[in-house]
């Protein structure tokens, strides 16, 4: 039996972030063993969505697929970037016609590996079409075509449309992971029919802070309800995410565990 | 240095899970050595709001203060009960005249402990005061009167708000638990001014389910967005929390650790 | 050129509006010399939903065609109904395999008339397909087929999404007419394009109330936050609507007024 | 018995909206024998906020009081701009220590007319104290204080917080006019207790518009989901208010009727 080691990064918060990230994918790749990697990386840009440079330079580093979500559309010049490079997703419940895709199969030493990212409804901004039935469509178009290793990301707020979601596939697709709300969550575990699971990667972003932003910014606003800015936080960087051990042959999963990893400032100096 | 140990646990679902909680309070305090149980009840009545029977049971079994949320007016009866029982609690930031109260203050053999709990507004209903600012008022409350140990329960959807309240009240309050979202967060920590805090406690309830609920019937609500019932789960009944102990004469938090606890059906047995 | 009149009346309130309805739409009919008529009946149940009995009464009583919203389900036994009765609509943006339809064709003695329901997704339970692209792609295959009176009704909240409803199919369809908030607006005019508009239709219920519902019961859900009943509202009733004449040949809208009518007691009375 | 004639404006949309405005104002008043001018300026900075020079532009065309809503904070300018002028409101349920007023008493030569602004919950951001408490207490401290004429303001997004808030104060205040929707509703009335009433102003903005907003911007949005720019439009600008007489003495509506004044380009050019 032959399994493969995929690592799934929750959402890179600004500079520290993918500054972080971009170091560590190698580093990670090695000392774990990883096969193949997928950033999300809606939050990269300063927190607000991603440019073409930053793909490039989280492919370059080393992932294999990097995600976007609800703040996808942040950084205008990423709109007419997103035709040329098929490893960046946008949400695959997006109405046709929409630049980008929320699917692609990759070829790797072990096998084809397909990655598929899922929008939300439940307190999400925009409305979207049917995750649910998105979902199940494209999941059986990707297993007609003979793709068993799939990795599903539900970009959501809320924990029940996560769950609901990672049921509903279960036996279906090796590993549905949960982000957007920036908080990794404790749940970690494999479905009875097969499917790894875990409702919130968290994220990869400055420790002190609130979702990676300055913790003073956001308690004034929750207090005085006046607009202010949210700086990206300074200080220390973790990583979240979450790492699979997937059957090449039957797609399932055969282990599931957490990551978060504190780095010290000197971790992430040249 | 004397500490006292805290067990809370998070939303109780429906018989299974009250059932559960009943049986393991007796076990946990004595294994664990816990001092004081905080236990929130606002799903335990087949999954919507609290009865007064319930509430004494709870109680009865070894929690000292129980705790609601959203759902708190969801079975009429409590309503008129709120003023007879001063351990149970309904969010703070309601208007004034609300039957109830949101904070309590217990003797125990290690001190005054004091319980306040108070609800967010991002994505909650019904839309209810300033959670920040009323939370902020009843640790000054108490903290003039000379109560150290104070357990604050955010009771809310989204990770900000949660976050915001903790790292708002650091160094006031011994721990800060959110709740709400049946999912326990694997965040646990001490900030920096000695609050304990956990995002969320996760759930009290049947462990195949979508939040205590049965599966299939909440994955048909989303692909078909057609109304249906929401009947609790079956099966094994895993007990979420957390325990943290905390210095009596500083009211700073010396060790936090979560709790997820999958008890097998004859655990619960008669 | 020979002109259809189509009366479009808002949604019917519990058991005031719907008597009141149905005995108005003949006298109606011969008054204003109506050649078709559209009741809202969403809330013609108690205030919730519409049964299969209200449904015949009304369509006994004159009217053509009976829609719903967002409370369409509210009543079960209206979702066996559906397949039986084409002329009862429910939102046409539902997934594939809902029960009943979004559209329907009828002829009249001036020809085919073609009436569709889309429901918004601003501020709206539950998450539906996308109303733009559902309300085009059914227009464009009507109009395909040769209907060139077609009314259609935007169940929405928000004024926004309604007015963009309108302008979107503007030269497109006859009459776009908005429901659900139960207010009637005054912006009532013939948009560039031919196409008749109106953002709220208002509705046909107790005049002395709020939405049609006890005045007492809603101020007190506001000023308490706490759960209550909202009965349906006693006295006279008002019906609220539009009148539109239409081309029969170009579909075009060639007048539209408001209809809001004071029925004294007496006037229901049998 | 003595009469005051008050002219409230709804929400001034952009440069259009604020050029046809300052210059009608005074025709208005002559016209119309309007003794009492109040605007809402929420959008009157190109569609989002007020600047300081735009609310001194306005007061200085005749206005007697300018107030806002969710839009307030937009320009960042009139945060410290608040305190130095009386006349200018922003919703009276925000927190204590909030820059600005949500309400103020003017002396006029028709004796004290009072003006509040209060914000609904609703479908709002940002989300702030109970409306119905706030504006219950401000109007018993004016009513204390010997003002009759009191002008209430529902700044809010549903019909039924709206005509809850105007049920509620019934009798206590001589006109409760609605707003933030931007179109105009047809429901003027005095209710039982002597309070004109009106659920929404409608807006003072580009007649062929979504909003004020250019069509094809808002139209593209729903179709898409993507980002847009919602620029004012252009074109003839269409004012809507509302004008009541108040009984000076008792402070009830006598009378009151909707403004929705089409001005051709001519009419606003210099
Ligand atoms: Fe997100
Ligand atoms: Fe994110
Ligand atoms: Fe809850
Ligand atoms: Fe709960
Ligand atoms: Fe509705
Ligand atoms: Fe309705
Ligand atoms: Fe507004
Ligand atoms: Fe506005």
């Amino acid at each position: 039996m032959s399994a493969i080691r995929v690592l799934f990064l929750g959402d890179v918060v600004g500079e520290p972030g993918r500054k972080a990230v971009i170091q560590q994918i190698p580093i990670l790749k090695q000392e774990e063993g990883i096969d193949f990697v997928i950033v999300n990386g809606e939050n990269s840009a300063g927190g607000r969505g991603i440019t073409p440079k930053i793909s490039i330079d989280l492919l370059r580093a080393g992932a294999a697929v990097v995600t976007t979500g609800d703040h996808v559309w942040d950084q205008q010049e990423i709109v007419s970037y997103f035709p040329t490079e098929p490893r960046l997703l946008r949400p695959i419940n997006y109405p046709e016609g929409t630049p980008g895709n929320g699917s692609v199969i990759l070829e790797t030493s072990k096998g084809r590996v397909a990655v598929i990212q899922v929008q939300g409804r439940s307190f999400m901004q925009p409305p979207l079409e049917n995750p649910f039935l998105a979902a199940e469509e494209e999941i059986e178009r990707l297993r007609a075509d003979g793709v068993r290793v799939i990795v599903l990301e539900i970009h959501a707020e809320t924990t029940s449309e996560k769950i609901a979601m990672g049921r509903m596939v279960d036996g279906k697709v090796s590993l549905v992971v949960g982000t957007h709300t920036h908080v990794q969550t404790g749940d970690e575990r494999i479905f009875p029919g097969g499917t790894g699971y875990l409702t919130d990667a968290g994220m990869c972003g400055p420790d002190e802070s609130i979702l990676g932003r300055s913790i003073e910014s956001v308690v004034w606003r929750f207090k005085t309800a006046m607009p202010t800015r949210f700086p990206v936080a300074k200080g220390a960087v973790r990583l979240c995410g979450v790492i699979a051990d997937i059957d090449v042959e039957t797609g399932n999963c055969l282990e599931i565990r957490r990551l978060s990893l504190l780095l010290s400032n000197e971790d992430v100096a040249e």
